[in-house]
């Protein structure tokens, strides 16, 4: 998606802070650079949204689509999550992948390790149609990227069916943590196994649907899914 | 977790909804059965905790456990989104469990395959030392089995450098997408590749810390990371 139209929003190259975009423990662990948001960001298939609904905070799980500075989210228009980011209000979007846990040799300096992105903001409703056929290839190509030029496209029927909401890439940060266990230097004679066990998301083989017309192809992203691994620095 | 002990809170087998935890969409996804719920919250690793703050609403990453009807969430006093939740703030915790992709042949119907919990409550701070003890011990043992055993339980000093949270298994539901793609009949002629492929988690070789004292043991739960699937409808 990085290669992506990139609308300029005047938020200059690194993400922004405000209050509660600034991290206010583990600042070693967290960054602001955009790159390093932006890789996350791409790596990630579902992002956790929350919001502040009429009944207390919510928070709903969905897919997402990087495209420059700006995330695509869509679904269908009754979906509360949505509907809310249409009317405005804000919003606090998280992406965490898992990269393993970690186990010291004290209780208390167990871990996980993980790259998550929180980003704050407030979304709108894409109205324009052409947009809304950029956000839906947008939305394909980052769960196999190609998609998009195989799938049909959404008719205008599915486009009126469909609530986009484009949310801003601007004020957050990412938090990383990588390594093993930290440890009181006395545990250190303790004969406990410590150490990490990295976790990875792992695609199995392809399930195919119903029968297809004869001479339907396998595309390479279904022979060789996913390669989502990607440098983060 | 599930064999610990179980508080019995009143609230009955199942858990329980009010408008903002009864399902407005795809309402056959959702299920309130306590079984099911349990069976997500005891496979992941991470849950999303979302709040109001003075800045709006926040969706913060966090690892948890189990125990009976309560999950524990832990971290340092200065954690945000533990001292809200310590203060009394309603809360949506969130587990989502990524399973797959489902590629259609319209953009329009593809999907992702996921179970995913949403629990709705008042969290509180954990006062007990012994109770933090239990709540330790359950983190440890979610993240590996049997964990809680091999490592150097917390000391006092290290109970009070850290929040316990216990969060109610009360309120709230799970929904769950499975299977192929739905397709508009007049689609299926496509000469368009449509299926699922499916996701897990898996774990990589362990990577141990510094060296160990002789003699030191690599635990099963180790050699064999993670037997965490387990059967869920």
């Amino acid at each position: 998606m990085s290669g992506a139209a990139e609308p300029d929003d005047g938020s200059g190259g690194d993400l922004r802070t405000t209050p509660r975009s600034t991290l206010r423990r583990r600042r070693d662990r967290g960054v602001q650079r955009r790159e390093v948001v932006e890789a996350i960001l791409d790596e990630g298939l579902l992002c956790h949204v929350g919001f502040e609904s009429d009944d207390g905070p919510v928070v709903q799980p969905m897919a997402y689509a990087r495209c420059g500075r700006r995330l695509y989210l869509h679904g269908a228009p009754a979906n509360r999550a949505l509907g809310t980011l249409a009317d405005g209000a804000p919003a606090c979007v998280t992406v965490t992948l898992l990269d393993g846990i970690v186990l010291a040799r004290s209780a208390f300096h167990h871990s996980l390790n993980y790259r998550s992105v929180m980003l704050f903001g407030v979304g709108r409703r894409i109205e324009e149609p052409d947009e809304q056929r950029t956000a839906s290839a947008a939305l394909l190509d980052h769960m196999a990227p190609g998609r998009s030029a195989d799938a049909r496209p959404p008719d205008e029927s599915e486009l009126r069916s469909t609530l986009f909401i484009g949310f801003p890439v601007d004020e957050g940060s990412a938090k990383i943590r990588t390594g093993g266990p930290v440890e009181e230097p006395e545990d250190l004679a303790l004969a406990v196994w410590a150490g990490q066990i990295p976790i990875e998301p792992v695609s199995g083989r392809p399930v195919p649907d119903h029968p297809h017309p004869p001479g339907t192809a396998v595309p390479s992203y279904v022979q060789r899914y996913p390669p989502r691994r990607r440098a983060v620095s």
